[in-house]
């Protein structure tokens, strides 16, 4: 090769390589994806939608799990680790579609598992020889414990709560206008009768309370004519001291106030008695078929999220919010004597290992003064504050709640209003005297 | 420079070209994500969560949508497109968490809107003018639709069907025992009564009809005492021709019958009357608070897949793949004398401009020999068949249901195991005669 051409040889190769380079490196920005945090889920769901399962079965994200990953859940007849075996004398199932998991049943079995392991980690129930079964969050297995406690009642139910309570039971209870129970209202009324009489009641227990953030018992005694709902919608580290893991018969918890997804709508029941379980499963069978797939699959996560770093992330996190909030309302409104906040007690908490002030999820206000008879329309007119009034928890309308697990946004605006009131208390409190 | 010093400088660059290539040859196969079909989905979620809204808002993917893209939907007294505005005289909203959408209702705004233009395409419902309630799939819409209509109602309601007729409307009615309404059996019964008297009545009508796919009218006549919930679980191309739009004061679809997402639990009605409708929304809050946020945006996302290509995609997959298999069983059964098969006739559908043969979900088989008696028990025991009794639909147990709408893998093996059936026909026949 003569000089000049090795030359215009190396030439070209350089410009080759320098033109590939050029088109390697635009290639890597157009195809380097925008994806953050989504990569992960959106990889994880295609790894287990590849799982081909011999075209006669599914790998499911819920579904059953080995040494960390999905495995074929077959279609009915087929078995084998990879569904490709034809079981033979199988019976046709030309029954129903599937609304349900591969073992028959609405309930995820890896969320099912997940969920007691956040119970033995929080130390707030125990679970250990109980069913689970789960619902459209805490709101439908209310109803679902009425009507699965009732049904093997030989006479109608009263049921009832101690005041102040949430107003669902009532509502909930009386719109569903089942032969086999009523609304009875106020638990303490029946203290001290139903002992001796044969009567049927269910009384529904809120610990920590709504509204008022206590951690409560029941009033009357379970026995063969009682029967108790325990509505632990709050009872996380967020909101109060955790003494003891809860070991009732019918233990209601809820997705919305354990992180938030309110609209997801799930919750979950936990459940001593087999009879009782049964009949719940019977009421979501014939209520609505079963819960979401979809929120099932989403409850899942977010609970293995929660579980990662044993919960310190979500539970210190809310724990200083609402406590931090809690702080500052009850500051602002030291310098009044208009209006009184509920009293919550120092407790042990055996999840932080700590003694734990208060961090409600409700302010339950009081008016103090004789003719704030209407706390409501006090806050309302005055302040243009929004609570719900006493009268809504069978309490005195002396009374209002006051939501501390809205947005930061809200609690901020709650807070300005608060301040303002408080200082107009002394030119208020001059211009009532003067109109009185 | 010397002419060897040029040479090397030149090989330099070229080696380090080289090198270049090589490492963005590798980057780019390291930093090619394999995703595939996830990819669009992860970057419209990421995309929509990186709409900043000034910290005082957000946009949902299933939120409000202006030309395509989702706006910013502020938090309490915050406004402006980014919601940076602060509105003066605000209220400040101590009162419930969020379990909305920032309209105040449990129903994404879009996804209705999605909802009425399928119809509209399908032509099998009129929704112009009429109110939508979303559920937990029918299951759910059914019994709230019994609530709604009979809440207003002087004396409780005798709720009936024509049989046969989907057993869910009987076991519901019953599971629920509220004292406003009462199942009371096959609507024929009161057929020449009701028009005299002022007796409540709520007919159910499934058309096409469970079990036996035929389109159907209601009963009983419509008016001040009588009140219908029409089922249209299956009112859509794949299982009959569309003959014209759905036009009746309370109508139940469901996703499951539409695009098979049984598990997502998600149904709508659509109601003519504002007091009905409304009576069906309080059902659905102290039912359980709402449907799932999950669900709804998996709702969404499906039914603009459908939309995309006008319905043509699935109606036409699904015709076909329905058809199919009814084709299939008629011929296998078509050499049988011992069972049969119901007739439906040809229609014509206003969706696909044709007229259409039959392609039921369910076949609803009639054993044909006298001691046939109990059809079910006939598949079970001769063919290892599994389907369900007539009995369950309040009709002779000389016939049985069988789904049509299950996997392939159990639609191909119910076909064998009929295949075997009618071909040991003659034998079997052989072998009674002789034992008579």
């Amino acid at each position: 090769m003569a000089k000049s051409d090795q030359n215009r040889y190396r030439l070209v190769c350089f410009i080759v390589s320098v033109v590939l380079n050029i088109f390697l490196m635009v290639n890597l920005c157009i195809s380097r994806k925008p994806l953050s945090w989504s990569a992960g889920a959106a990889a994880e769901a295609e790894a287990v939608a590849s799982i081909s399962c011999s075209g006669h079965g599914r790998a499911f994200l819920d579904g059953f799990i080995e040494n960390g990953t999905p495995v074929c859940e077959c279609n009915a007849c087929y078995g084998g680790l990879d569904c490709s075996q034809l079981l033979p004398n199988c019976v046709a199932d030309a029954d129903r579609m599937s609304y349900d998991y591969s073992d028959n049943s609405y309930i995820s079995q890896e969320l099912e598992k997940n969920i007691r392991k956040l119970h033995a980690i929080v130390g707030n129930a125990v679970t250990d020889g109980r069913y689970i079964v789960f619902g459209a969050g805490s709101t439908q297995l209310l109803n679902a414990a009425v009507y699965a406690l009732s049904m093997n009642m030989s006479s109608p139910a009263k049921v009832v709560a101690e005041k102040p309570f949430y107003p669902v039971y009532k509502e909930q209870t009386e719109f569903f206008k089942a032969k086999q129970f009523e609304f009875h209202g106020d638990a303490s009324l029946l203290r001290n009768g139903t002992s001796n009489t044969n009567e049927n009641v269910i009384e529904f227990v809120a610990s920590p309370n709504n509204p008022d953030g206590n951690l409560k018992k029941a009033v009357l005694e379970e026995g063969p004519y009682v029967k108790t709902i325990h509505d632990y919608a709050y009872y996380w580290p967020h909101y109060t001291a955790i003494p003891a893991p809860a070991d009732e018969d019918v233990m209601i918890f809820t997705m919305s106030k354990l992180t938030g997804h309110a609209g997801s709508r799930f919750g979950w029941g936990i459940v001593k008695d087999k009879n009782v379980y049964e009949n719940m499963l019977k009421y979501k069978s014939l209520a609505d078929s079963g819960t979401s797939k979809d929120t099932q699959l989403r409850a899942l996560k977010l609970i293995k999220v929660v579980l990662e770093d044993g919960g310190r992330g979500i539970f210190n996190f809310a724990y200083r919010t609402m406590s931090g909030r809690w702080t500052k309302l009850k500051h602002v409104l030291s310098l009044s004597k208009r209006f009184k906040l509920q009293e919550i007690p120092l407790l042990f908490c055996n999840y932080s290992r700590t003694v734990k002030g208060a961090s409600p999820a409700f302010a339950w206000l009081k008016c103090m003064k004789e003719e704030d008879s209407n706390c409501y329309e006090v806050l309302h007119h005055e302040a243009n504050i929004l609570g719900r009034k006493g009268s809504s928890f069978n309490a005195e309308n002396r009374y209002v709640r006051l939501s501390l697990v809205k947005s930061a946004d809200d609690f901020n605006l709650l807070m300005d209003r608060f301040k303002e009131l408080v200082s107009k208390e002394e030119q208020i409190q001059t211009t009532q005297s003067s109109e009185l």
